[in-house]
């Protein structure tokens, strides 16, 4: 029954399917599907036997599954990229997580991920080695007046050294996400403790917070724009954008993108570093603090490093544009201060890193570009950015 | 359109229902669906344009819900206990999470859970209070000769007073739950940052690991059986259960629950116990270690603290049945060893605790029973005992 079919999907797929799948790492444990096979074909399988239509919709493709005598729907994608995707099953017309996978925040929702193999995947399988440890806390926050939440990263010899006093990256994840991202989807600490083990990164400590739902109680109106504008942020005229009158109090209702986007400014300059700087054994200087970010995070840190030229010496932005001559070539503080600059994106993406390093290069300034090999606006394009960062900076 | 869609539900239900219904804690954010009313009813909504038929399925019930012009289906359950359920929806016959709900991992999956509001969630609500951290580490286990995964408190006080060592409570799950639940579900740090400020419990560190699916690589066929039986082990003929006979090598294919049930015991004393009392700063003597857990949990810390009487001052067994007087009446290394002996269950089950207490007092042991007002075997019922225990212990 099983290989019967099998041999149905692979025909109505009208391709040739090799049928080598096996279970994916993100499944949950003791689940067969999805599966991947050599193809990078993900294959799903749900049992729903009232339902008249099941598609497995990954990628931005929603892909016909086929039902069995038992009720069994199976089906599979065209091949996909190489790392990390968020994806769903549409059971008759509602759009649901797999119960067979683990659930990631993306999108703006938990929901199913898969991780298709990669030929690089042991930069971030988890190993024998000494192991750092990713730290949930919870912390008041005087900008927003609520408690907040976020993950940080210790190295193991945060543990192993208690007189020593170790840099900070700050590490933002995208629109959609949230301060989850970074330590499920882009495996922050097996990444860093593989490379520190093998000595091709200093010990750092890495905080990973939200940037979205940074939302003022009471806006700054005094606080002054970026002087350049920034990819997907429009400026806003008076009373609509981030820069409410004061005396309005507080925001109610739904979160808007441009409150949380400018605030985080605010919580990660009042809040966020200095809590980190009080609990936790950090050299408290520009030169040992790094801020960087994927997408959104990337702009963030565009924005923030330029409006705070002396606060931070390391800034990557990952698939998150890149800075231009004009932005930097007065900028004196942020010459001074900057050690390395480094820009990234996918290899399916176009966003012209190597130019815009090769641009700032001629300014003096000490940039980097990446491109991920064959990879799009995805994760698997972060982890490799990260594991090139992490190597450059605190050196 | 709402409203009337609203009357005729409630009408399907055939009774009263309060239309004071609130999205649930635990919802996704920004996610209106699933709420909660007064009534503790559960009302869930989901999109399903084709589908025929769609269930809420919470409390081993499903309710039908029904279907508006739109498409969008809704429909809410009898009321339900205070406090947190796993639930899903079923769409077509398919079993799916909610997309509306976060996800946690217990009846051997992740899944939906629902907060219900309880009149005491005080104790377990995140407050601006000094606050610990739940850290999330990987280590190499002797005993299964691979990398294990586990979380760790550490207590407000840990990061602050750097020259101090500290209590530890090893702390279990149930069956088909796994090293995410205390801290998810039941909200441990949360609980513990809030007993620890309000001068209620003493700082200390709480250890969260997996005790399913430790599977030694070569089980040690020389261990002895415990004492006594317990309820949900059986005794296993030879070759059936946990002792394979050696040269067989490691187990293959799927856990069964007698490996990990029994492999817990060597992982927790051959690995957990040396890694936490190598990493963290931890007085490590018996009187300055609890053991707990909660159902499984309960009975694998039975078991253990019987075999290794002298490992451990304090010992709680949440939903895990009591200790018998018979195991315990020459048990003189336990009863020079015990400080505290805490035994609970939710009021709507029947395990004879106060009477184990009891019967327990007069032996000399410092026995403890607690029983949680109108709850069942879930997690209200557990993070009160832990609420409870934690006050007890180190003391």
């Amino acid at each position: 029954m099983y290989l019967m079919m099998v041999a149905l999907t692979a025909m109505t797929a009208g391709a040739q399917v090799v049928e080598d799948f096996k279970p994916a790492s993100t499944n949950q444990e003791g689940k067969e599907y999805p599966m991947v096979n050599s193809q990078r074909m993900v294959r799903a399988q749900i049992s729903a036997p009232e339902a008249t239509s099941v598609k497995l919709d990954i990628g931005g493709v929603k892909y016909d599954m086929v039902k069995n005598a038992e009720g069994v729907w199976t089906g599979e994608s065209a091949p996909q990229d190489e790392g990390f995707h968020y994806y769903q099953l549409n059971i008759d017309g509602a759009s649901v997580p797999d119960p067979g996978s683990k659930y990631y925040y993306g999108a703006s929702r938990w929901g199913s991920g898969i991780d298709v193999p990669a030929a690089d995947e042991d930069f971030y399988t988890v190993k024998n080695v000494p192991q750092g440890s990713v730290n949930e806390v919870y912390y008041y926050s005087t900008v927003t007046e609520k408690m907040r939440h976020c993950y940080i990263y210790l190295p193991a010899e945060y543990r192993e050294n208690p007189g020593k006093k170790f840099p900070v990256l700050y590490l933002q994840h995208g629109m959609g996400e949230n301060e989850t991202g970074w330590s499920a989807q882009g495996k922050t600490g097996i990444i860093m403790d593989n490379l520190i083990a093998s000595g091709k990164a200093v010990p750092f400590i890495i905080v990973m917070d939200n940037g979205l739902n940074a939302i003022p109680a009471h806006p700054d109106t005094t606080q002054s724009q970026p002087p350049f504008g920034f990819p997907g942020m429009r400026p806003r005229p008076e009373g609509q954008g981030g820069q409410r009158p004061q005396g309005e109090g507080p925001r109610r209702g739904p979160r808007r993108r441009g409150g949380g986007f400018n605030g985080f400014q605010e919580v990660l300059l009042k809040d966020i570093i200095p809590m980190v700087e009080k609990d936790y054994r950090v050299i408290a200087d520009p030169a040992h603090r790094a801020l960087a970010g994927l997408s959104m995070g990337g702009m963030q840190t565009h924005m923030i490093t330029l409006m705070n030229p002396k606060m931070f010496a390391y800034v990557g932005m990952f698939s998150g544009g890149t800075f231009r001559t004009e932005e930097l070539q007065d900028a004196a503080d942020f010459k001074s201060t900057n050690k390395v600059l480094f820009m990234s994106c996918g290899g399916k993406e176009n966003m012209g890193v190597d130019q815009a390093a090769e641009a700032l290069k001629a300014l003096g300034i000490n940039a980097y570009s990446y491109v991920s090999p064959e990879t799009a606006h995805e994760w698997q394009t972060w982890r490799r950015s990260l594991y090139q960062f992490a190597q450059l900076i605190f050196k």
